[in-house]
């Protein structure tokens, strides 16, 4: 059912850098489908202060955040909840009435994928990253319970500081080290970027791995989760977080759940373009 | 053509104490009808300097200004129209990359339908109101040459300064005074108003008239109107200059300028309700 638009309309953004189309796509969509008399925009801008007043102001009722104002955001809003205040990282806004709380869905959506494939605290794993989503991925696992933990980064301030807070070691590269879980939370694989044809580990680690996770979800399968996928691996694959994600955004700005098929395909659609 | 929302959709809103549903449907009709990639969005608010730059901030392209706003908005934009400046009311902003230039398509419209109607400037005319729309009428009536002009309002501070600012005498009644063209710029005979049902001039002052202009413009047929009619006399209605000022909002948005015959489907569409 596709609503026209009304007066009463209620508007979701997104903030980014370089927005994209996942995020009109998948919510629009998924409004159209459940008949919510909303409407999604993406948007940027070069004043984030102002933005941000500027949703409270005009009554936007939630908004997306990414890339370069995760972690401005939290000086902005008037609450944090405990999903973007353990990781000082914010990805969504929710504007209740010009009160406006921070969370960060990557956070979540890490914390359902984790319980939903039913993985054993107990399996060690190598993280390879240190930026704000390796920041989300990092506390998701430390807060269920995964103890063993290797977090990669050529960056040493920003993996030190990642592996301190979340007590797991630092190192610049694995080496011949081969953990159960490898997890991927780079640019490397990402469609159009400059290491698309790059692995994120060497052959040999994803032999021998467990479990792949790649936090990459252009395009779905990156060569990181081809080479896993040829190995019979379990695997959690970047279209999964950036769904669930979504999803949960969509349930804050909404406060409607919709069925599994229907997130299905909302995401197909959102992918297909 | 229904255009999908995408990354790139251009967002239009109105900023108004009480958002109504005309703008909404006219402007969206249009688009939809011309395959524009907008979108636009009724909305209030109750902090103006933060919503106007959040317009800034957001990369709204234009926004639709009406009360409480129209006079406050004025110290927020980067560059004003003559047709804002010479009345000190706004109604409509665009936002050029971040430069705000606001003008008044009312003001306007008042302009090209005293034209269209092929008045001559020498006819007198009776204006009830002193309000910032009775401002917009009066001055378009001074600027196009009318020279025999009465501003009839109760409120004798607003009345006298409005009449004084057009060259225009002042009365607080019209009493047995009978001019050629009576405007009314009050919301009287307004629907769901306190004076719905009321004439916003008398009957014989109607009688003797030779054009009758009235501003409201929901009902289209207000009992001024209404009574006009019936004694065969030419008019200019409330809808016209609804229907005119969005059309010159959606020109100032767009670039784009519709046919005579995409405006009248959208005005029925918007009305339609």
């Amino acid at each position: 059912m596709i609503i026209p638009p009304s007066r009463d309309t209620v508007l979701c953004i997104s903030l980014a850098g370089r927005p994209g189309t996942f995020g009109v796509r998948f919510h629009n969509h998924l409004y159209q489908q459940l008949g919510l008399d909303y409407y999604y925009k993406a948007m940027t801008t070069q004043d984030l202060p102002a933005a941000v007043a500027g949703i409270r102001a005009l009554g936007v009722r939630g908004c997306g955040v990414s890339m370069p104002y995760k972690e401005a955001c939290m000086a902005l809003v008037d609450e944090v909840d405990p999903s973007a205040a353990a990781i000082e990282s914010v990805n969504t806004l929710v504007n209740t009435a010009g009160h406006l709380k921070a969370y960060n869905t990557d956070y979540l959506a890490v914390r359902q994928l984790l319980a939903q494939h039913q993985l054993d605290p107990a399996t060690g794993f190598a993280l390879r990253g240190s930026g704000g989503m390796a920041k989300a991925v990092a506390s998701a696992l430390r807060d269920a319970g995964f103890a063993e933990g290797t977090i990669v980064a050529r960056n040493e301030q920003a993996g030190r500081q990642l592996a301190d807070v979340c007590g797991y070691r630092w190192l610049p590269e694995l080496g011949d080290l081969c953990p159960p879980m490898l997890i991927n939370v780079t640019p490397i694989g990402m469609a159009g970027g400059p290491e698309a044809q790059q692995l994120a580990f060497a052959e040999t680690a994803i032999a021998a791995a467990e479990w792949v996770f790649d936090v990459v979800a252009m395009p779905e399968r990156t060569p990181l989760i081809q080479a896993a996928q040829a190995l019979g691996k379990p695997l959690i694959t970047g279209l999964e977080v950036i769904a669930l994600q979504a999803l949960e955004q969509f349930v804050l700005y909404t406060g409607v759940r919709p069925s599994d098929a229907q997130v299905a395909a909302a995401v197909a659609y959102a992918r297909d373009i």
